[in-house]
């Protein structure tokens, strides 16, 4: 009978393994991510009412909305990053980017905008990462396109408002080396092949370059990484803002953390932005009409929107008045619970479309209102971000304010 | 019959396999190195009189005792460099050393006394790699250890006498970076995992620092690895001295340099200096009486080679003088083959000393003065290294007299 159950129990779990794979390679599942069993496989925790509660009493600040809609979902250690920030100590903040497209989609911006809130409201410093190195390794694209690509991610970035005086960026190609390098050494030293392959699933096939790549997104986690901004600091917490699907790379930088003397970096984690077509994982790059990039013009969005986002309304206006619309695979309000600020309109527009008194066309004329807004915002700011103002996030150098 | 052949082939292969080990962290055989048969395996040339006697002939020198004497008895497109040279094309040398100990021996200078000979007759530029990451990954030292015995094994380099205007030593942890991490990408993204196990025998358990290793050894073969010294010489050919156990490296090495736009390194090859008690392979590490060390004292010398380097002489003086000595197995005799600079003088005492009229005390006597002057003549250069003299060797500097 145990055996029976074991057996089941392991035959149950290779189903989950086959239905829904994340990595930070590929999101694929059938039907929707269960978000709850990925908490359970990664053995991370979820970030409950209690703790978004004790943020917002810590930072005197209503939580980001990212918060209050549960799109950070997940977290690691969390707690401890507060307790000590309470207690007076400071951390930093590291996130990060893999540059293998020129224009970001909404998708992309939703760990930097989250980002900058904790810069905001920790006042601590940032350092962000473009593995220009990983998308070498595993696109198609030369050294020099991946760098160029790096740089141009990095307006975008910029563009979302980080605070020069707190914000170190860096491109592998650009940074890897000197006290990076030592640090890349010393994990590399504690992962062992077979390690790695039950992480990243690795097969022999895959070259030594990807297989080199874990240590180098590993080692920001470090403040010795950063010998000019973190000199005499090597005791720094470090919080992970990003994507469930980066976890990999932090449970092996976590698990080598205490061996190296550093403290595990903790992590809060996102949920994916779904595709316009449906939540079934993370935007296609090969289909340009899967999501909104932040380059779509007024029309492009309003085009997209219309014609591609998946709604859960009726079949009949008949139908949808007698029965609403099914709020749990409708896009548009999806989309608008990742970007629609008010509370109160978002509680309003669900109960009037889920009870068939809102019609998909009105929400989705609100939905385009809203991403318009955000992107033509974008788009300004990125177009005031200077060549200039690129080499000065980028630059090798102390922030002597990054902690006031 | 076919069948049986093939697999009797690859029987008598894998006793062969099994009964010699060769690569850069194994060399053992059971009885001598049976060094033909390395070159069969590894496919690289012998180093026959014909190539030396062309060297000659374009160098006007007397070639180096290790190439008269055959411990270089191997290369790689050796030819093609003196083909490239005959035509007025120039190339740059490439050595190395894993910084693992604090004092060399004199199997540690081989390759720096060849490449120095080369050097001068040459007139070319020399980078020496000091693979400190390296012996990171495979030693339990720490990465400061490994750095500190980088530098001080620079000091031994140095006193080999190089010409700083136009030699650059550089340890990996120092580096490593730039235009040399994006080659080690480069190379990393042309070699499976399955290839790497292939060539360097890594298993599961071993760490993925040791998987990552490869490029960082292969890409100093590539002049854009040093934009400081190469700058627009792209097509530059390179030539790596080495012993022989680093020849899988640069076969791997070979493989994807034209993939990468460049030339195959060319490779001359030596066979390995053998232990005080006898030619088995190379000096352990862990037994000091085995080898005479560049710290050695006078007496030390005499005591080691007295009471330990391996005699092909008679029991008895009666029967020396009947049968003569083993040469064959003869270390006095091994030694002073690769020191003792007079062809005449060597003649003679082989004849004297193999058909007995010279007894094994004697010949000891002789290579004991000729070691205590070579390890005196070390000495008294390294104590002259001043640790401005390594800043200045180890300066990342252009070199504009590397061709004069």
């Amino acid at each position: 009978m145990a055996a029976t159950t074991e057996s089941e129990k392991k035959k149950q779990e290779e189903e989950e393994v086959q239905e829904q794979v994340v990595n930070p390679w590929e999101v694929s599942a059938k039907g929707k991510i269960d978000y709850d069993k990925l908490i359970d496989r990664f053995g991370c925790q979820k970030l409950d009412e209690a703790l978004i509660s004790r943020l917002e009493r810590i930072t005197s600040r209503t939580p980001h909305v990212f918060l209050r809609r549960g799109v950070f979902f997940a977290h690691r250690d969390f707690a401890e990053i507060l307790d000590a920030y309470e207690r007076g100590d400071k951390f930093y903040l590291y996130t990060g980017r893999g540059p293998s497209s020129e224009a970001l989609h909404l998708g992309h911006l939703i760990p930097f905008m989250f980002t900058k809130y904790l810069q905001d409201v920790f006042k601590v410093p940032l350092v962000i990462q473009l593995t220009d190195d990983e998308k070498f390794f595993w696109k198609n694209l030369s050294i020099d396109e991946c760098r160029r690509l790096a740089r141009e991610n990095a307006k975008d970035i910029i563009a979302c408002g980080f605070d020069i005086s707190k914000t170190f960026i860096f491109s592998d190609f650009n940074y890897v080396g000197g006290s990076f390098y030592k640090n890349m050494c010393e994990v590399g030293k504690r992962v062992t092949y077979n390690q790695a392959v039950g992480i990243f699933g690795f097969v022999g096939e895959d070259h030594i370059g990807k297989v080199s790549f874990p240590p180098v997104q590993a080692v920001p986690s470090f403040p010795s990484s950063f010998p000019h901004l973190f000199s005499g600091k090597e005791n720094l917490r470090c919080l992970i803002p990003c994507a469930i699907d980066q976890d990999p790379y932090f449970r092996m930088t976590r698990d080598v953390a205490p061996k190296m003397g550093f403290h595990k970096p903790a992590l809060i984690e996102s949920l994916f932005f779904p595709a316009l077509q449906g939540e079934t994982g993370k935007m296609s790059a090969s289909d340009p009409n899967s999501a909104i990039y932040v380059t779509d013009s007024a029309k492009d969005i309003k085009n997209k929107v219309n014609k591609h986002a998946f709604s859960g309304g009726q079949d009949s206006i008949e139908k949808h008045r007698q029965l609403g619309a099914n709020l749990e695979v409708d896009i548009p309000v999806k989309y608008l619970t990742f970007f629609l600020e008010d509370d109160d309109e978002l509680e309003h527009i669900k109960k009037e479309y889920g009870e068939g008194r809102m019609l998909t066309g009105e929400v989705k004329q609100r939905l385009i209102q809203v991403l318009t807004e955000l992107v033509e915002r974008h788009r300004r700011a990125r177009a005031s971000v200077t060549e200039e103002m690129v080499d000065a996030f980028m630059a090798i150098r102390p922030l002597p304010h990054m902690f006031d």
